[in-house]
Formats: structure tokens, C-alpha cells, sequence
């Protein structure tokens, strides 16, 4: 078998990275002073006129291919945790607190049998974290979606004190960090693992061994809300800087969230990796750096703690957490270890 | 040849406003005290915590199936003009001043030529209206989306004060009703129009005698932005109601604007139609109000003002306005007079 990467799966994120640099400029044009922080944070921050103490935070955000598995499950009540819990995560790292959220739906038709459940969806996962489902647009546009297929975009803006904004530069050499398991690949990776699972490599009813469930429930798990042990670390002032893991893996997120002047050392031997991820990178013969620059490997949501405190931390979070690794001199990379 | 009409052309309208109905009170669950306004403005309203006097207001849009004509004509650098002016009227109408855009786009592909003109076709309308450009999301989804095209939705957050939000409930028997000329059809009603145009009618390259300029030209010209007039009849004091023309025409909007107690009597003669709504109809035998519950027939923003200050308000919004209508003792509806 050859090996596979995303490239080869149809994803070509370095030429994608390289138009978004050219862009940056143009986009920083359109900032006035209302802007609070540059282009690459997991949200935008801009301050409320008038208002010298606080700041909104927004982010938008999509599912990516993995879309298709629910639209061709037919689980479409599902859609509205992941996409909401996702575009939460986003937010609350940066030490937010949700407001508000805004779903964009378009599909080639959606039939009250789709729109009900996708919608009332949105509104229960919104219910459930504290956040006014305050707008969206349902939209059918035959002939750009092809028949049967949906997409989703959410738009979550929250509020923060500004001056305990979470961005990293509290973060020091010495500090632990902590690993929050995922639920599994969460929103990314899925045009890669959809390569070598459902399509190549049999049915999503399929139920290896080694899985302990089919590959659809594995893939189908929705995103993990991190908001509560995100609220916790911060109540107990414990949290220098967050990272939550998405597209591009802990190699691209981490850095995220460090100062320039370290890098941060995690082990990989330090938390098992799910079943799931070792049958994607098998059965496509994927190499391990790929693996760990497209999949979140197990681990959703980094945190940065002092170290003296971190088996207080993992308390105060409520529990799961595991010591993964730990913050020194460097150059804002991430060293993955044995 | 038999008449057309939207249910026929793939989109249903009155299955997706039955099924957002029955969702209607699965969304309001999510409101807490923070919400102001219910489900069905144009933009959301929620308040800033803590803040007595000004409020958020919210709104997410696409463009529909237009967005089909900029892929296939390569145009992609007039999409941001076009969406951010779609979503800054529908926050302009309310009385809000809008802070920040963003985007979220996703294709099969989206190579650089793609790309980069895209994102900065929104970052260049977002500097000419001094909208900070926060965030946005660039998603390949090979798979979802068939090869070479793409879907766009924006999401734009403005702010306004309390005691000035425009709602319509100002408006009384008497008024004057303005409408402001459309360039054309904006963003809606282009399943219908691709349906009876580049495909049943010829390519985007037919110059109709009757047009003066290709299919192509008039189908794609962007959205107009109302942000301007807004501003200054809200200034003169003269604005008591708004209403964006977008999906569902005059026949649909102008009441979002309306208390429940007045009519919005529209003469047709009052404006001239342009010309490629005519083409629409005649092609595709689409019956008159058919046309005007889909279209916007050339006005694409509407104004309630005080009769006796009907051509200060004119003068006021920089000119341009007509005098189309007047309201009268009614129930929320609008009546197309000829």
C-alpha cells in the first residue's frame, strides 16, 4: 500500500497556509484600534466601544468533511453539540465566556426531516452550555451541494475581562502541561481518515477488534466542550495558556499558545492513543508525524500550569487530565518525545 | 412553456418556513434575559452584560446560489463586496453601526488563484466600510462540495444603543414608504433565475437588446450597501422603520417592519422595474406575484418615514429614494397596488 498523507487525500494545507500569509497584510488593513491582538488566535478579539475593561471574542468555524458522515447517517440531531462545543473550546482557551451563537445551514434541499433535527440540534447544544442561539440562515442552494449533502458554519462570539485575557505569554520555562483527552478526532482529519476507513477500508458498520465499537460510532463521537475545566483552571488561577487542538494536531496548536522564547516538550508515551487512530494510521500507512500534524491523537485541549501546582490543577479541572509534557527555552515549537 | 415557479426551480419556501416554525420555540429556549426581541429580525439583539444602554446585534447570510456565477466566471473577488453589504444592511436596518466581519468559506479546493482574491475581496469590503475583518475560516472539503465551486457565509456583529433601536414599532397610519433602487437582484432568487437564464435561455454571454449589457453582467452585480442612507435619515431623526429586500421580496420584508395594526400599500408604477427582472419573468412565464415574492424588483431597501417629511427625507438619504407607498390601518400585510 502506499503511503498516504492529505495532500494525497485531496487537502493541500501548506499551499492553503502560504495564500493565508499573503492575505494577512490585507487583513490587518481592515483593523482600527478596536482590534485587540493580531491575525492566528483561536478567536478574534475586538473591544467594546466605551468600554476600557472588556473585549468580545469571536470565531467561526465549520466540520469539515466529517459533514458527510452525518449527513450520510442520517444523524443530523448530532451536528449541533460538535459544531457548538467546538467553536466554545475556541473561545473559552482564549478565557472568554459564551454569548451568543449563529449557525449557518445550506444543503442541495433540506426537508423538515434534516432541518428539524439539525436545527433544534443547535438549539439544544446551545441550551445546554448557557448560549442564546441568537440567529441563522437555512439556505437551499440546488445545484452547489450535491443531492442528499449539507454544510454547517457556526459563529460564537463571547465576552472577556481584558486584562485576563489567556495568550500564552504567562507561559514560562518550567511550566507543566497538561493533556485533556479528546472524544476522539473531534473536527479534524476526516478527508484523510475517510480515505483509508469508510471508503477503502470497508463499511462504517464495520466493527474491528481492536475498536470495541463500529468505525461510525468512533468517527461519530461529537467534539468534547472543554468550557467547564477551562472555567475551573481559571477560577483557581491556575491556567497560563490553553491550546485547543484542531486542525494541524498539537504541532501546529500548541505553538499557538507559547511565547516565542519556548518550546514545549510533550511525551507521546504519556497518554494511550484511541483504538481509532492506530487503525487510520495503519490502514493507510500513514508516517507518525503526519499522524500527529493532522489528528488530535487523543488529546483535545492542552493546558500550561505551574508546575509546583500541577497535581492541583488536574484536581481543579475535575479530573482526566494527565501530566503530558512540559514548557522550556526555546523558539515557540513543539518537541514531540518518546 | 410551462410557467415556473420557486417550488419548481428546487427550493421550497413554504416547507422550510413550516419547519423553522415548529423550531421556533426549541430556539427561544435558548434565550435568556440577555436576548432582546424575538426570533424573526433581521438581525439578533443581545445585550452587552452589564451594559443598561447599548446591545449587540448579530446576523449570519450566504448568497445563495449566485455564488455558482461567481465560480464559473472566475469573479471571486466581488463576493466580499456583495456578502458583507448583504449583512451589514440587515444590521443597518435595526439602527446598529456595524464593529466586525467575519468569514467562513469552503470548496472542493481552494487553490491560491481561488483563494486570495476571495479573502481579499472580503477584507478590501470590509476596510471600505470600516469593518474590522476578525476572523474566518477556509475549509477544503473534497467531497462536499462538487469540483470548482464553493460556499461563502459571513457573519457580522454590530452594536447599538438601547433607545435607538429601529424595530418598526414607530411606524404609523400615514407614513410615507421610501424605496431606495436595488442594483439588481442582490443575492436572491437565483435558483429561480439561473433556472430560466444561462440555462434554459442561452449562456451569460447573451446581450439581450432590451438589457443593454450581458445576462452575466446584470446576474452578478454585487449587492448594494444601504449603510450610508441608513445613517443619515437616522441622523435627520426622520427613520421610524426599515426594511432589507432580500429573500422573499417586498411581500416578505416590508412586514418585519410593520406593527400588526398597519397595511404597507405599494404602488408598482411608483418605480421602474429594471430590465432583467422583465427578462425573468417573460422567460420563464413566472406569474406577477410570483415575481414579487421572490425578487426584489428593484427596490432593495425600504424606508417609513413622516408623510410631511417625505422629500427631507429624500434629500437627506443623499437622493436616489422614491416615494412608493404609504401606511394605512391594516394587519402587518403589504398590498402590491398597481
Amino acid at each position: 500500500m502506499t503511503p498516504l498523507d492529505y495532500r494525497r487525500a485531496g487537502v493541500d494545507i501548506d499551499a492553503v497556509n502560504e495564500s493565508l500569509r499573503a492575505l494577512k497584510e490585507r487583513i490587518r488593513s481592515t483593523f482600527g484600534p478596536m482590534v485587540l491582538g493580531d491575525v492566528g488566535h483561536f478567536g478574534g478579539l475586538h473591544a467594546i466601544p466605551g468600554d476600557e475593561r472588556r473585549a468580545l471574542v469571536a470565531t467561526t468555524d465549520g466540520l469539515g468533511t466529517k459533514i458527510l458522515l452525518y449527513a450520510a447517517t442520517g444523524r443530523h440531531g448530532d451536528v449541533g453539540e460538535d459544531l457548538v462545543s467546538h467553536c466554545i473550546n475556541d473561545i473559552a482557551v482564549l478565557g472568554a465566556r459564551p454569548l451568543f451563537f449563529l449557525d449557518y445551514l445550506a444543503g442541495d434541499s433540506l426537508p423538515p426531516d434534516v432541518l428539524v433535527p439539525l436545527v433544534g440540534g443547535f438549539a439544544d447544544a446551545c441550551r445546554r452550555r448557557g448560549v442564546a442561539l441568537l440567529g441563522g440562515e437555512s439556505a437551499e442552494m440546488p445545484g452547489v451541494y450535491p443531492k442528499g449533502t449539507y454544510d454547517v458554519a457556526g459563529f460564537l462570539v463571547g465576552i472577556v475581562e481584558r486584562d485576563r485575557i489567556v495568550d500564552g505569554s504567562a507561559v514560562r520555562p518550567g511550566d507543566a502541561i497538561l493533556g485533556f483527552p479528546s472524544s476522539g478526532l473531534h473536527t479534524n482529519g476526516y478527508s484523510l481518515a475517510r480515505k483509508v476507513l469508510p471508503e477503502e477500508g470497508g463499511s462504517l458498520d464495520d466493527r474491528p477488534d481492536r475498536l470495541g465499537e463500529t468505525i461510525g460510532e468512533a468517527l461519530l463521537r461529537p467534539h468534547l466542550c472543554y468550557l467547564d475545566p477551562i472555567r475551573r483552571l481559571l477560577d483557581a488561577g491556575l491556567a497560563r495558556g490553553f491550546a485547543h487542538i484542531t486542525g494541524g494536531g498539537l504541532v501546529d496548536n500548541v505553538p499557538r499558545a507559547l511565547p516565542s522564547t519556548c518550546d514545549a516538550r510533550i511525551r507521546k508515551g504519556a497518554w494511550s492513543v484511541p483504538p481509532i487512530f492506530h487503525l487510520i494510521r495503519e490502514r493507510g500507512a500513514i508516517d507518525e508525524m503526519e499522524m500527529f500534524h493532522v489528528f488530535n491523537m487523543g488529546i483535545g485541549l492542552v493546558a500550561m500550569v505551574p508546575r509546583s501546582s500541577t497535581e492541583e490543577a488536574i484536581r481543579a479541572a475535575g479530573g482526566g487530565a494527565l501530566a503530558i509534557g512540559e514548557v522550556v527555552p526555546g523558539t515557540g515549537r513543539v518537541r514531540l518525545e518518546p
